[in-house]
């Protein structure tokens, strides 16, 4: 029995609310069960330094955690003078995840930043912000399209994530953090809407893991990212 | 006439929703118009080393602003590697705001930190930040006495804060953004709910002010700050 | 009665000496009693990049404290690998107040850097800072116009400042260390030759004021600026 | 036809030296093909504060690469002042892989620190990092041995690491720079001597991969680190 | 002929003001012509952590140049986040120096921290830094005995310093800047006051120097220190 | 006796081995003993900022330890985000060292950067680095001049580098850690292939020393780095 109560193959409640700030072309309040994420899109005309002049766009991501988002207070990171390791790794996973299924030809040369802060922590955070990205990335083309802005279409296909892991021997969906920091085996599953998987992540916290356990979770994560794929569709219509 | 349309002594509409994270042991979230602030009140058993051993707590706050909280996204302080000066004003404005109304002695060996975090910016973030902190600080506390921690009264006072400016020669109450970026003169005033003055900071942003003209947004600031004093006790009752 | 004997309306002895060291376009050494200030006035033909092409120039300030101009010595800013927020709070009033009575205009596209570095703390060094600072900006401007670099007066007014407080109940004028530290109330004023008041930042450290209380150290601080410009006159003369 | 026109599950020339450096108690040279690195292990009789008094030890990386282990000269982070991104993920990914077969309690209240230092980079380096380290840490803890410094046996297994991708549709073993830079698709796996599974890590680089291609690259990782799995075990016998 | 016309053995006029500072137990204000230097010396019951428990103390300094010492305004260091390889060091070889003619077991265990200001410079800094360090030291000691603090002597010697070069092909005593700009070749020499040699930093700016002139400069360098260390006995009875 | 039977003018076993990593226009892994150093000459088609549009080249050099090359683990300076003023001062001296030799005008408007990475630390780490990084000059030009890069000689000479001291009162040359944590003096001499010095390092650790003892060690410098140019003569033919 997961604490939660939910069945293995279970989401938490889902909920993807768009348009939530004022100021961005694009935003997103995505929440998973308790962990609750704030992602904006930001259109610039400028670029990294390295891309100049290759006819090319950029998506970049940047991830944050409000001091009071967990259980214990963790130390500001601007206070601290550097981003953590945990976040490094967050935020380019949530950059090349998008990267993957923009058109970086066809949105010209202009940069895209995703922000996500993350309001509440409880468990998937990373997995959060990648599926409400794709909503903000999406607002902000859509705000681009209304002036006229873009060539063609830039965004190729749908991009979602869910993590799954081994809790207490059975595979389950969608780790809460009750549950995350119990499994002995914790995988992140990028794909997208038509099936193709981005990027896996698996770490065997305490014991390693199977081949089996490996597919398992896998088609735990097929079928969690096709929802998640569904209600992006419904968010954004 | 004000761009909001706003009579010169209107403050903007005004919420204070508390108990809005699941973790801190305070929060609210605070809005002033479009200007909404997200504080949370974290206690810990720990002090600042210069402070041990001397019998009395500390009450401390910390600032941010989430990227796209404003019009032009602003640099994520985490990244740049370290806070602005105008963050670090505004965090010490706030904790010494906050630490003339608070017992530290009956607060006991103990820190609260006040973590306030902007989502969206039009005007007036660090008066709306106090407004809520006090809100917060009065939960964690009410959090602290139900668990029998506290000896006596650890709040002395309420305290709020409200902006002022010269506004096209006239004495405006509450700048909004497209008011401050236009006015002559801007100042922020804490004040207690017993009406004493905690911290005025006055600044001629063009031409220099007259007493009168201070005595002026005084007279404003007092109308003000009765007002949220008495939204902050509706909030907590 | 003050722990320096003086009358509650008395500053401190005050000199002004211009042109201290060799290289500055302008320079003052400061006194006010015990706190002594080296200020010098830079002259560069550059800009901050925000600020390029738009016809006008800037002056900015920064502010150090050698590390034993204090009782206890203090950790060297540069060592400890960055500026405290004192610091920081202190640089940044400097600029704002000079930038107040300076057209920006008629500087024409250049930058004048106000480096203020207290070699002797006994409180009261922001306000000797921007008294002294605004000797070594006349004499700055002066040098550029012994070498036609200006096309009209950038001096609007002079500016000076000081410091009032409560102590033991009694409003009084530039507080030394030994009463600040005491003090409930402290207060700076930033006022023009003219009368009109750049800056105030007034803050309780024990106990909340009042409007009265306001209102007294107000007019102690116009008598002490009065002097204090009157000095700046004599100064530069 | 592979660039370095290897079979597409042929690992490059791997060789693994030990006790190349003269203070470490462990240490390890490695090459696969043109990838050399230089592990060492260092015994410190001292832990994170985090882990003090809890009766067990602590396995950590840190990695980085000579500023011209690269085609073009990487700038240097201790000048740089700071680590990367990539530098923190992979250190990450070093330690993690190490502590899963580590018996952290039979360490003893020890930190063992692993550095990978990149002499040449092509291709590979993190992988090449976790194999040799396996190696460094095995001497490590057989020169505690011979000092009777442990309870029982620390090492629970061995665990080597190799990369694998679909380089123009075709799954393949241990990518070199060429082939890295081109593939479309790039997986790390970490595993045990034992076929557990610690980590993995795949990416898409350009377009998606299927359930097929992970599958293909798993059979591939599984060969390939058998062979490491061996030359490990000969290294140290 | 020498720019200032000084003879090619002749000092600068060298001054040496104690007590300058009112909170320093030591302090010197020290001139070699127009660079001029402000040493204070600074008593710390405390010691860096490695050196604890081991019954001596130790002798640091710290080194600094107010942003306008300079024929060009130098940005501050403190602003730039840290603290530049010349001052490094520099203020290496100020602590070297005196820890060699300091008893630290004497001393017993505690710091005295030497900070040189330079508030203008006109070449020579370290020179004029280590020599008024002497007598700040000194007077720091002396501070010490009045209250009965040391057990023994401390100072086993006197220290001073002074450059040679060599200028248009004839070696020059004590540089100054329009000298050093255009010397071949620049040399420090750090001796005791019974003539011996502590530290020598010979460099050639353009072409390398002879065995021959490194005897005359040593030469030169031990009359000026001689002449600098009577000035230091005159100044310190 | 010296701690490794040397006799006092005996130079540890010396090689110098070119050509030692894939990427780098120039490179020499050089050991005195068990000193090892890589250096890596790199040559880039830029200039810093100030150098630019003079019609000359710059040389300038890095300096890193392995964390474990020494005897204790050093805390790598990547991780503790700045280099140390230790490294800052070798990485001065050896640029210095080598742009003495060289004509920048004939090096064209580019820059070449030595990076020297110490592998193993047993005393001597920066005369080891000064005299490989010459040999990796020396083959960075030599690549140059096979592409017709250059248009004159850019060496006009060899430098090298060795450390002497007084150990137990006899001068010795060349000291590995045994002798230099013991010894009273230690100086480093960079001196050219034809006999003049660039620079001299003198330091008294425990006692000063006298021009006697300074002239004996010279002597020795002076055979020493004869047989060091032999080598780098030998090395690169």
């Amino acid at each position: 029995m997961r604490p939660s109560r939910r069945a293995p193959d279970e989401l938490r409640a889902v909920s993807l609310e768009r348009s939530v700030v004022k100021y961005a072309e694009g935003s997103c309040f995505v929440k998973f069960g308790d962990t609750h994420v704030l992602v904006t899109a930001t259109l610039e005309e400028r670029l990294p330094p390295w891309l100049k002049g290759q006819g090319r766009g950029w998506v970049t991501a940047e991830y944050g955690m409000l001091p009071r988002a967990t259980s214990e207070r963790t130390r500001r990171e601007a206070s601290a003078g550097k981003q953590g390791g945990r976040t490094i790794e967050i935020q380019r996973l949530i950059g090349r995840s998008l990267r993957t299924i923009v058109d970086l030809a066809a949105l010209g040369e202009r940069q895209i930043t995703i922000d996500c802060d993350v309001i509440q922590a409880d468990g998937g955070t990373r997995t959060a912000s990648i599926t409400g990205a794709w909503v903000a990335l999406h607002d902000c083309l859509q705000w681009m399209k209304a002036r006229n802005m873009l060539r063609g279409e830039v965004l190729r296909d749908q991009v979602a994530a869910i993590s799954c892991g081994v809790y207490k021997t059975t595979p389950v969906l969608d780790l809460d953090y009750a549950e995350d920091s119990e499994a002995e085996t914790d995988a992140n599953f990028v794909m997208t809407g038509s099936g193709g998987i981005i990027e896996i992540q698996g770490t065997a916290e305490k014991t390693p893991f199977t081949e089996e356990q490996l597919l398992d979770m896998l088609k735990l994560a097929r079928k969690g990212v096709g929802k998640l794929v569904d209600l992006q569709k419904m968010a954004v219509t």
